[in-house]
This record gives C-alpha cells, sequence and structure tokens, in this order.
C-alpha cells in the first residue's frame, strides 16, 4: 500500500509498504482523512524530533514512518477477541502510546509517560494516518456516530488539546477569555469555548483573515496587534480588569508579552503553543499580580468522547468551517506542508486523503 | 516620640515627630518588635518603590515615611467604639491597607486592590513599626496569647506568606517539596510545611550557614547548588520523579532553572520571591511537562488567625530559631539594613526595638 514516510529533514516519501495485517485483539482501519499538525511541520521543516532515530521503547518504530496523527477512518477487520466494535463503523484515532504501567499512567496522564509514542511518529509498525490502512489496539480508536463525516472526525483530536486547557483552566461560563493566535488550535479553542459557554471570546492575531474566520466562529472582539492596544482593548472590554484565562496558542515572545500584560489580577494563562525560542518575562507580574501560567497536554482519558459527544450534538459547532483544504497524499508537501508553511493567513487546516479512488 | 523614617534611597533617618493620637473607632499600640523584610532592604538601597513620593490615594501617606511593616505590639489605648480589645492585650499587625470596595478586594484578594497601601511603607499618618506608637483601625490588629513572646508575635506576617502559598499550591500531607533559598522566606516555609505534614522536604541554598539552619528547622535533605546536581538529587529523593511543589524563594535565574528541572511532571512551581531581573526559561518544558507556575500573595482573610494559632499550638514550631539578632532602632542602619545586605550567611531575621527603655 501507498504511505507517506518520514525519512528526516523535508525527505518525506510517497514508499510502497506491506499492507499491516490484523492481529487477534487489533482493529484494521482504512484510513478516511488526516489533518497536517503544526507539530508535522516543525518535524517536516526541522527534525527528526518526533520519530525516533532508535527503536522506540514500546512499538519499536524508527525512521522512516508514516506521518500523521490527526485522523480518522473507517473499520474494515475487527481482531479475534475484540468486542464492542463492528466492520463499516467510522471512528477517530486517539495516536497516544503509553506503557500503563508508570507513575503517570496510572495517575491518568500519559501523555506525561516516561515512554510516550505517538501514532504517527513513532507507531506500531511505524504507521500513521497518511498510508491506505493501519492496525490499531481497540483503546486508540473511538466510534463517531454514522452522521459524522471522516473529515469531521478528523478533527477530533485537535479539538481535544483546547478542550482539555479549557477544563484544566478552571473557566467557567460567563467569565472572559483572550485567545492569542488564531491558527487551527487558537480557532479550535474560540469553538470549544463556546461549548463551555463562554460569552465573551476575545482573540488577538496580526493576520486579518484569521481574524474574519474568528469572527465568523464566535470570537466577540477581535484586535490586530499591529494596531490595536490589545491590553487596554481587553480591559475595557471585560470589566476594566481583563480576562479572566489568556490561552497563548502563538508561542512567540510578544504573545507571551501580551497575555501576561492583559490577564486580570489572580487570572489564568494556559500555555497551549510548543516555542521555537525561549522567552523572556518579569517574574515579578507574575508574583505581583498572582498570575498562575500553565501548560497543557491532551489525551486524559474521556476527552476523546467528551468532544466526540459535545460535535455530535452540536455544541462544538460546525468544525469543518475550520478545513480550509483536502488533497491527495501525492500533493501533501507543495499544498500541505510548503503552503502551511508560508500562507499562515489562507491556510487553517488541511486534511491529507491518504486513498483518493476506491 | 522617636520614628526611623524612609527619607529617600539610603536616607534613613531617627526623627522625632509628633505622637499619634487614638481617634474614635482606632486602636492604639506601643510598638514591641519589628522585622527587617527584604522589600525593607530593596526600598533602603534602591527605592524609593514603595513609599508614595505623591500622596497615597487611601492614606495621604507620602515620603518621609515611617518603616516596619512585620511587628507586634502592646495596647495602650482602645478608641471610643471599638469592642473586642483591651488595653494591655499584646497584638500583631496586619500591615494591608485597601479600598474594600474594588472587585479584587471584594473577591478576598485585599493584596491585589489597586490602591494598596502597607502600613511601614504607606500606612495612616506615615506609620510603620519602627516607631514607639502606632494607631491602627481593628482590623489590622490580631491579639496574640498572653503567652507568646513579642518577638515571635512579630514573626506572624512573614509567616502567612509562605502559609499562604503552601495553601495555594494544593499540597497535600505526604508529598514531596523542594524550597530554593533558604532566606529567611524559605526558611518560613519548612516551618510551615511541617505544620501542614510535610515529610520530605528538600532544601537548595548555596550558604552552609544557611543549610545548616535549614536542617535544624526540619529539613531532610539539604543540596548546595555549587557542589551538588540538585535536578538528580531530587529525583532520588522522590519517586525518581522529583518534588510535587517547589517553592522558588531566591528569585535568581539559576534558581528558576533549578525549579524548573526538578519539579516532576504535572507538579507546581510557587514563585515568592520578587526579582530584580528578568528571567528567560524554555515554554516547551511547562508546556510539555504540563507544569503550573504560580505567583501568589499573602493577606488573604484568615491566614493571619490561622498562623498566630499554628504558632500558638505548637504546628508552628519555635520559629524564634529564625531571629538572630534583636537590635535597638538606632544602630538600623548599621547592624540591620547593611549586615543584611552583606553578610546574607549569618544573618536571618533582625528584629529591631523602637523604645530600648521603658
Amino acid at each position: 500500500m501507498r504511505a507517506l514516510r518520514y525519512h528526516g529533514n523535508k525527505d518525506v516519501r510517497l514508499d510502497d509498504v506491506p499492507e499491516p495485517e490484523c492481529k487477534p485483539g487489533w482493529i484494521k482501519l482504512k484510513n478516511g482523512f488526516t489533518g497536517i499538525c503544526g507539530t508535522d511541520l516543525h518535524e517536516y521543516a526541522t527534525g527528526p524530533s518526533w520519530v525516533p532515530t532508535t527503536p522506540h521503547s514500546l512499538t519499536g518504530a524508527t525512521l522512516p514512518c508514516t506521518l500523521g496523527h490527526e485522523f480518522s477512518g473507517t473499520i474494515v477487520e475487527v481482531g479475534e477477541g475484540v468486542s464492542g466494535f463492528r466492520v463499516g463503523q467510522k471512528a477517530t484515532i486517539e495516536p497516544c502510546i503509553a506503557d500503563a504501567t508508570c507513575a503517570e499512567c496510572k495517575e491518568g496522564f500519559p501523555a506525561m509517560c516516561g515512554n510516550l509514542g505517538v501514532v504517527g511518529f513513532s507507531g506500531w509498525d511505524g504507521g500513521g494516518g497518511m498510508a491506505e490502512y493501519i492496525c490499531l489496539p481497540p483503546k486508540n480508536v473511538h466510534v463517531v456516530p454514522d452522521s459524522m463525516s471522516l473529515e469531521v472526525a478528523a478533527l477530533t483530536e485537535p479539538l481535544t488539546v483546547p478542550w482539555r486547557a479549557i477544563k484544566a483552566s478552571g473557566f467557567k461560563a460567563g467569565q472572559s477569555v483572550l485567545v492569542i493566535g488564531a491558527g487551527p488550535i487558537g480557532l479550535m479553542t474560540i469553538l470549544c469555548l463556546q461549548a463551555f459557554g463562554a460569552t465573551n471570546i476575545l482573540v488577538s492575531d496580526p493576520s486579518e483573515g484569521r481574524l474574519e474566520l474568528a469572527r465568523k466562529l464566535g470570537a466577540h472582539h477581535v484586535f490586530d496587534p499591529r494596531k490595536d492596544d490589545v491590553e487596554r482593548g481587553c480591559k475595557d472590554l471585560c470589566d476594566g480588569r481583563g480576562p479572566h484565562v489568556v490561552f497563548e496558542c502563538a508561542g512567540v515572545q510578544n504573545s507571551l508579552n501580551t497575555a501576561i500584560a492583559a490577564v486580570r489580577k489572580g487570572g489564568t494563562i494556559l500555555g497551549l503553543a510548543l516555542w521555537e525560542t525561549k522567552a523572556v518575562f518579569d517574574p515579578n507580574h507574575i508574583v505581583l499580580r498572582q498570575i498562575k501560567y500553565m501548560g497543557i497536554l491532551p489525551y486524559v482519558p474521556g476527552d476523546f468522547q467528551e468532544v466526540i459527544r459535545a460535535i455530535a450534538e452540536g455544541r462544538i459547532r460546525q468544525p469543518e468551517r475550520l478545513i480550509s483544504a483536502k488533497i491527495p497524499v501525492e500533493d501533501v508537501v507543495s499544498k500541505g506542508f510548503e503552503a502551511l508553511l508560508h500562507n499562515k493567513s489562507d491556510t487553517i487546516k488541511v486534511l491529507v486523503q491518504p486513498v483518493t479512488s476506491g
């Protein structure tokens, strides 16, 4: 079968690989759509850092590996001894691979597992979403309702990131929030905040196109930091005090500065972005304004099910609005990675189809 | 009466000022002992920053002001209409001055009041602990048991800082902690942690004298970061994972580095120190290790009463062990400020006596 495999920095190839066989206890899926994530871009442009160069402790995976960890598929085979799944069901994939035995796993945080693997970087058989088929253990497969499209199902994984962040932040319906950075995660944060009852969502981003989309998705006020005084505007729109919670989804120095300056005294800043540089800050601003700055990780058990339900019930409204393109796997470099690296304003979530015929 | 007043940078004078009169609704105290705080040192060496150069919005105080915000005294007059206090009672002072009307005050965080004042920097009549007498509203006066010495009572205010930090951190008895910086606040953190049932208290400080005191006060393990691998040592002593909570009481870059490296995944760092510089960090360490970094402020209603009770009941054990000197007010520069600025190893908490006779 065809598989888009990562061989190293800027070296991604459409390889012919053996189709995986469904072992007892496993499930085989025909992959539907795979979203391109910022982490895929980092790996393409500056990796390898997620794809292991020596065999992974749990899966044995090593370069080259099939990319794709935000994906959906259709069950084509249910391995011996697996119950609760049937052929033909649509599903979305939870890509987290953890040892289930360490303290972090036992405490309910598999993403902190010291042996963490991720399907699409270090999956079993080096498998990922950008191949025709994949075999996975049942706990990595979440069935979605028949009424949900495979496109939308592929958005579940990135939606769990802001979903978890909002839960971890202690946000309560009626509180004010600022989302810094209206890329895919920032925009998904808006969608999830609505599901949690937010009625005052402020968004800051230097791209007009993204701000327009943010407004359409439900942002109540948007700022362009190149023109607007974001701190002042946030105070004016949040009882003169600033937002209760800031979601920092940009990962650059200016966005951290804005987060610390804009959040209200006693407020919380959630770091959702990964950074390419170190950051500078004045700790006195944290101490004297009693701010909480938190990093969060997804894959907490239960979150996938909650997000699937929220989409199905329309509480996360029409996430398909974030899909800016659907491309065949052979175009992933030109219309996927390079487009996302060079045209951030118009490209939000690009979905890749590993099989375009049949 | 005599009052040690701050006139400006390195300009502290023993002035003769009018003795304050006890108005109806107020309480007059003869001051007992006053601790010298790091903030006093900063104000002396690099101020004015806390003492207002224009009249304070709530008290009207402006340069020069009497110093001293960690202090005790004896009630000598109870103003008309004040109940629940009587002449002769010992008391400790809560120096927080807040407007009680703003949102932060109403939410129970007077230290975040936009009009915040502090007795000893911007108090009523420019008063503070380093004068013979002071008049205060009853809510700033907490009676202590007769059995508590005025020396110990003067330690209440700084003890509320780690007390609040421990409560805010979510620390639970049995969890492991690292205290970075064994100055007065770090050492008081040890004493308070014992009251909260800590059984694995690790301490890091580059001064042998302070580490010895930390050990005597109850630290279970101490590290000298000039010689020891603190991160490695913390892992070894905390289930291979590092401490649950780190109290950063030093306010320097190396201590922040150690805090982030040593805290366990999912752990919490409390910032208790004020900084003289900006800090650099890698936000990915916060995000990927799911760390919480929090600033905290004292003066949450109820904390003073809890600390007084904990001292009285011996849960905060013998805090007088932190007192390294008692000096008359006329020696405050030579034996107080300059000693603390130049001999950190041997000098912990210096108490000042505004009246040495009578």
